[in-house]
């Protein structure tokens, strides 16, 4: 966190994350809101580490939270949404896969299997960690920590299955089947819902996924491109005591969060970053330097009516501020000259074609989109 | 200034305001950038003070910047695009005036008249605050402070003027005419831009208007709502100085800022704040619960195809799927029932015009807007 003690004294820090204070917002006013509770909102977060790849001490992120409903029909809603903004910005499946498991699933299993609630937190931290970290190095840990409860080569067997059908044959050298059936089938609802929605390409059971946050205790879900970036591009799941914990109603959330810095640098790996150059529909010029005030009028009539307009600060001639104009890659040239002003006319010059016309101020101004597409 | 120590010892502060930080982004590039440098910007800003109306501790700020033109036609363009701005939120001439001075004028006039150097930024903060404060407070405050230097009276005389024309000889009773001669011009001049601009009845000359902050040198200017409130709803003005004052080559600028919290007040004011209730175009309904994975799927299609979308998280009788779909605003109904679906077809049922059709899935799913413009 970045902190700091204002003028009065307050102890107060730059928002790290928003569903702590998602949560706190909808308590204050939790009797109030009609529900679900589906809410946005991008805030601008600071982080005080070591910015890194996909990682910065300042970024943007989009929050989508769906507060009051139980059903898991709601988690798939929130999958949904993120597998859509990722299909907008550019990206297909072949590109990037949303991973999905579930904390009360590997609670019921790991419980199960030996460790006790008070160690499950730092079992998930470890999980949350394995594929991030050398194997050697993993199981070093994983036994000095929590080898005593369940060693590591039991934990391994589990770690190592690759898709949901395993997972049963798998837990079940751990725990007895009905220790984790529910959940189990929960987290196969969600999948035939994910199905149901049509995006069952782009989303697989990882066991590794276990998310960083220690409040979540539903479905969880990470989303990987595809390619090196080795960073989840969104993250979430669903959080059932968190409004509890602050005060508030027994009222369980699900939601994720995205960063404006992972997307850039998926984008940009897989060269696919949308362009920024500006686009220009009009470059208004003058032929004489005392046609300028009329120049200054067409540019913010154009301008009212929506079209991305501009023109020349110093007063040049005609060739040097159509040189400009093709700088800017303005899709028109609009040429104002004495002989023409006087008959109420122009010239419009495409930029592209090269071709020019003469055509009335005033029917230019009436439907100046006419000239765009004219040409 | 909110401000802190991060744990590397390093000092700190959110920003309170982005014309420095904009001039020290273009001093870092100044050789590498194209000019005209224009430039926008959205910052989240924090000011560690009182909250009060129409200005909070936290808000955002939209900045507009040109740097690298001395020409004041690039002062007439930020003006334009504030104007265009208010009158595209819906503020029309009657409801706003942005009120211009130039800073460069007073300092010629007001130290013509006696003022030094030295004391020419305390007579911009007192005449910055002469409307904000009663007139004898103000009287006193100038006469202790700067009444040695120019006699109240006198000064009084000068702002008690209502227009530009007014300007000349109540200056030429302070100093003489060429002492101020070239910045009238140059004042009229920008008038006179503003009038080609096609925004010259927003626009109003006010001798009070001088600005809070040290760095402006030009044209000032300031909008303000015509109803009670009483604070700018943007304020900008040129600094000739700032980017050489902060190291960097000696190139002046343009702009302005505007909150979105003084803008949401006037428009609140004014009562045109533009409705947020939420536009459905489809809420998709199942006449039996075995349906809802198909609905999921017209959910997720529609969506996707840009059309706003939501159905009941509960499976409901058709009737109150019906009765939340009207709650929620929707535009049509599409109801998936039992036969119907058979015969590949929905039924889409208008809620506001209550007229009910059936129309073929696979149709439907092709031109969704057929529906909504249909009925």
């Amino acid at each position: 966190l970045f902190n700091l003690e204002d003028r009065g004294g307050r102890r107060l820090a730059i928002r790290p994350e928003m569903t702590p204070t998602l949560a706190r917002m909808i308590n204050a006013r939790a009797q109030a809101l009609p529900r679900p509770i589906k809410w946005f909102s991008v805030p601008r977060l600071c982080r005080a580490e070591r910015p890194q790849r996909g990682r910065l001490r300042e970024f943007f992120q989009w929050n989508i939270d769906i507060v009051g409903v139980d059903d898991i029909v709601a988690d798939a809603e929130c999958i949904l949404v993120a597998v859509d903004f990722f299909r907008e910005v550019g990206l297909t499946p072949q590109d990037f896969v949303m991973k999905i498991n579930s904390r009360s699933l590997m609670s019921r299993i790991l419980s199960g299997a030996g460790i006790s609630d008070e160690k499950l937190p730092e079992a998930f931290v470890l999980i949350d960690r394995a594929e991030k970290i050398e194997p050697d190095k993993f199981k070093a840990m994983w036994t000095e920590q929590l080898g005593q409860c369940l060693p590591y080569d039991r934990l391994a067997a589990l770690l190592g299955i690759d898709s949901i059908d395993e997972l049963e044959s798998a837990a079940k050298t751990l725990c007895p089947a009905d220790a984790f059936a529910a959940e189990l089938n929960q987290l196969k609802s969600l999948f035939g819902l994910l199905s149901d929605l049509g995006i069952g390409e782009c989303c697989a059971f990882d066991i590794h996924v276990i998310r960083g946050l220690a409040y979540y205790t539903g479905p969880v879900f990470e989303a990987f491109g595809k390619g090196g970036l080795s960073r989840a591009i969104c993250g979430g799941g669903r959080y059932d005591e968190l409004l509890k914990t602050l005060g508030g109603p027994a009222m369980s959330g699900v939601g994720f969060g995205t960063s404006d810095v992972v997307i850039q640098d998926v984008l940009k790996e897989l060269d696919r970053l949308p362009s920024t150059a500006s686009e220009l529909d009009f470059f208004v010029i003058d032929a004489a330097p005392e046609l300028f005030p009329q120049v200054l009028n067409l540019v913010a009539r154009l301008r009212r009516a929506g079209h991305a307009t501009d023109f020349s600060y110093r007063r040049q001639p005609l060739g040097k501020q159509l040189k400009t104009a093709s700088q800017r890659n303005a899709r028109c040239a609009v040429i104002l000259g004495d002989e023409t002003i006087q008959n109420g006319e122009l010239i419009i010059k495409n930029l592209e074609t090269r071709k020019q016309s003469t055509c009335l101020l005033d029917a230019f101004i009436a439907a100046p989109t006419e000239a765009l597409r004219d040409q």
